[in-house]
């Protein structure tokens, strides 16, 4: 199917029509993202970072990171002037930042409805759904392999929370879908769900390649190749190893113009140094050349810096979310990402917990507040993770989702104008009595505070007249109820019928492939 | 009895043998007081600070602030030059910064185990229990009033933790004991059974005066009066008034030269505006003229500033805690208070919910975080509140220390050195192998990440077969364990005697009240 053409930094002529945006669930009707309104917490100085970007400097130049099984890649450095021993690549001080140079500081990625577009970068803060989980979760199943169903269930979930900003991509592992189709199943499911801003694979080049296809088919190719319509999480096999997937896919869409998140996975102690300095400036050594081989491959393509800091229990030997380490050290990766002058993925809501419990919620909002403190950009794993990585739980999406609210305002910051000083309601009230019903509360208290759809704000008997429920107990009626009032958003049929179209001529004659 | 002199800075005599400093549950042996190795999170610049402190001069001048039954503060108001009109009091710009310049931006409160005294200001961070509950509760026999012995209880808790640093004053309140005796159990449990420093009674002259003598049998009268001791907690009765059973308290821990801490307890659009900005100008003008009143009772007293926001469900109308506005909020009340130079209390571990689940955790963790991040150097309530303020939960206490462990690892920071850096293990290990055995993990690794006592990072399928345990039940599981290993420090027998005589004589004809 031929696309429309649109001009850059133009809505695309396709989705114009699709503007009604669902808003539900809360007094806030919900923004297309976050305009931070308090500063980054930077907690190193200058001597500091500049020692970390040495060491990276030292571990590219001495120790090098090995390209595996790509050609391409190999032939992108040696043009570059890298020092290339078998798959081995050396770099000299500075080269990289200087190639990552050409990347933006900040980019536009469209969604299907133009006023969910997300702008990626800066100030700017994106919450995305936790990506990548094999199980699924409820209080009523308990835990299960996802299926297509799961993964459906969940992007509208997503969709119909107004404190999300983006579909996510791998919201669950559709584990009843072939391996090799599953690609197909997901992308189609966040367009025809979501009118949000999404995700493609990046598990073998084709899936990156058919994912970026679909957007074409949505946007337009040309559209596409101006504007990144679409994103891909590539991970880095920590210590210093890019395997060929993943840079094949990395660069299938630098080559489309579309935004690869670069992520080491560093379990320290493991991956990586058990020390946060050290972890730190291998993973920044990592994503630094992921982003600079989107700019060999493509030269101005946008591209996220990513980082993934975890920690290990000293009793099980198993690796541990949520913890103080990781969540202060993402201070300082957020200072190093903005040294770079690029748009940061870091942290997102993390927990070893295997309900959503107090566990959860401690490791939980530690991490999460560690991501918008560092002043993470886009991040990818706001909702849902219990059990390290390894599920997605409905009541913790909700949960999650419900604290993203919470963000919002603490993002708000305090504003310090007339108005909120109150001098007016100080000078009308004064000692000993209340503003319950004073013109400055009257003005100002449909706005002033954020409300908790989950929390429960009740005295205490009527709280136990009610049922003595806890917070999982009331997700769970969240949950079931969002997806019982769920209304997908319109998606023009004609696009409808040609992604249909694509998905069942890709997937007819394709054997099953379980890997 | 009479008491052993120590000099000014000296530790006591009477508790020099006292040493032996319990240590258990955790890898870290435990410190007496964090000394912070992050800067402080501070979102405003100067002008807006500015006009937040010209606001609170607007209120204290125009407005003023009423002392109410206490003629002795009014008379040291007369006496500094601020106008009076009735029990109306106003100040002139600058005149309550020129008097508090006098108190001490940092001391020490000494404990009567000297190697647990704590140092309250600059950097330094104090963890204190909860404070004030009428109610406790637990997983067993759900919620009731608080007895004797669940203040002991608590209190063989907060000592067994290696993660508090202070014993705290009203841990809950012993229902079971008339008003007017109450305060000399209190006081007594918390010499009795921990060794750390602790806070006396506030709700009566009489009764703050009792607390300072018992301490003199502790210290030592002379020792007393040339160092702190111990706290008292006064309440402002916001808006703008303060009552005299307060500034009564208030002086008489002044007048011992022991440490008040001043606190307004705002929630915004009852006692303050429902913004942010309005409601921390008012609650600094209140602090103010506490601490300034000090001072006039005794000139370098010590004195901490303190703040508590609180924000109102719109829902419910109930008051709400844990939540994103004044979490926010108290990075502002922090650079206030460090710019008047003084000692701070702000925010504490604070949620509604009923049971220490999701909820507890989501509002007490980003309220807590607030208060490491906002630069609070004496966490009032840092461990065991459900229910706003009101119950206190055994379950809580122990998931909330077991935070406060955590908290001890995230201020400490990035350390950014030659070992921290670990370019040897990159050297050592190169690309695609692990760091499990390498010499650098090997000697960093027993340090390098905390390990809770009490969340489980167990794989599902173990954790499955143990019982499919939540965070509750294993923190159930773990205060009773506590309290059976509890073992009291020791405590020199004459002293022992001397506290029960004295509270057996001001018990003694004392009619009960209830009130």
């Amino acid at each position: 199917m031929e696309s429309v053409s649109a001009g850059a930094g133009e809505a695309p002529r396709r989705t114009r029509g699709a503007r009604a945006q669902r808003r539900e669930a809360g007094s806030n009707p919900g923004v297309p993202y976050i305009v931070r309104n308090i500063p980054t917490y930077d907690i190193l100085g200058e001597e500091s970072l500049a020692r970390i970007e040495r060491t990276a400097d030292r571990i590219l130049a001495e120790v090098g990171i090995e390209f595996r099984d790509d050609a391409v890649a190999l032939d992108h450095w040696r043009r570059a002037g890298a020092r290339i021993d078998g798959v081995r690549v050396t770099f000299e001080p500075g080269m990289l930042k200087e190639i990552v140079s050409s990347a933006p500081r900040q980019f536009t990625q469209h969604a299907r409805n133009p006023a969910r577009s997300v702008e990626i970068g800066g100030n700017n803060v994106v919450f995305s759904p936790a990506y990548g989980s094999p199980f699924v979760m409820d209080l009523d199943k308990g835990r299960r392999y996802g299926t297509i169903e799961d993964f459906r269930n969940l992007v509208k979930l997503a969709q119909s929370s107004p404190w999300l900003h983006h579909s996510g991509g791998t919201i669950c592992e559709p584990v009843d879908v072939p391996v090799n189709k599953r690609h197909l199943d997901m992308v189609y499911s966040h367009i025809k769900y979501s009118d949000r801003a999404f995700m493609g694979s990046i598990t073998a080049e084709e899936r990156a390649e058919d994912s970026i296809e679909m957007a074409r088919i949505l946007f337009g190719a040309d559209f596409v190749d101006r504007n990144c319509v679409i994103l891909g999480n590539v991970n880095v096999n920590s210590p210093l190893v890019w395997d060929g997937t993943m840079t094949k896919s990395l660069r299938a869409y630098a080559r489309a113009n579309q935004a690869a998140v670069i992520v080491p996975f560093i379990l320290g102690g493991a991956m990586g140094p058990v020390t946060n300095a050290g972890a730190i400036a291998q993973s920044y050594a990592e994503t630094l050349a992921g982003c600079a081989l989107t700019q060999l491959e493509r030269k101005g393509t946008p591209v996220i810096f990513g980082n993934f800091l975890s920690s290990m229990s000293l009793r099980s030997g198993s690796p541990t979310f949520g913890t103080p380490e990781p969540a202060i050290g993402s201070m300082v990766v957020g200072q190093l990402a903005r040294r770079l002058g690029l748009p940061l993925r870091c942290a997102g809501n993390f927990s070893n917990a295997k309900r959503p419990d107090a566990q959860a919620m401690q490791e939980g909002v530690m991490s999460m507040l560690s991501a918008v403190h560092c002043g993470a950009n886009f991040i990818l794993h706001s909702a849902g993770f219990v059990d390290g990585l390894l599920a997605m739980s409905y009541e913790k999406f909700v949960i999650d989702t419900d604290f993203c609210g919470a963000l919002h305002s603490y993002l708000a910051g305090v504003v310090v104008d007339d108005n909120t000083l109150a001098m007016d309601a100080f000078l009308e009230v004064g000692p000993g009595s209340h503003f319950l019903g004073c013109d400055h509360t009257m003005r100002n208290y449909q706005t002033a505070f954020w409300d908790s759809a989950l929390s429960d704000n009740e005295p205490f008997e009527k709280w136990f007249e009610q049922g003595e429920t806890d917070m999982a107990l009331r997700a769970n009626r969240f949950w079931k109820k969002t997806l019982a009032e769920y209304q997908a958003p319109p998606l023009d049929v004609a696009i409808d019928e040609a992604l249909m179209d694509f998905v069942a001529r890709r997937k007819n004659g394709m054997p099953d492939a379980w890997y």
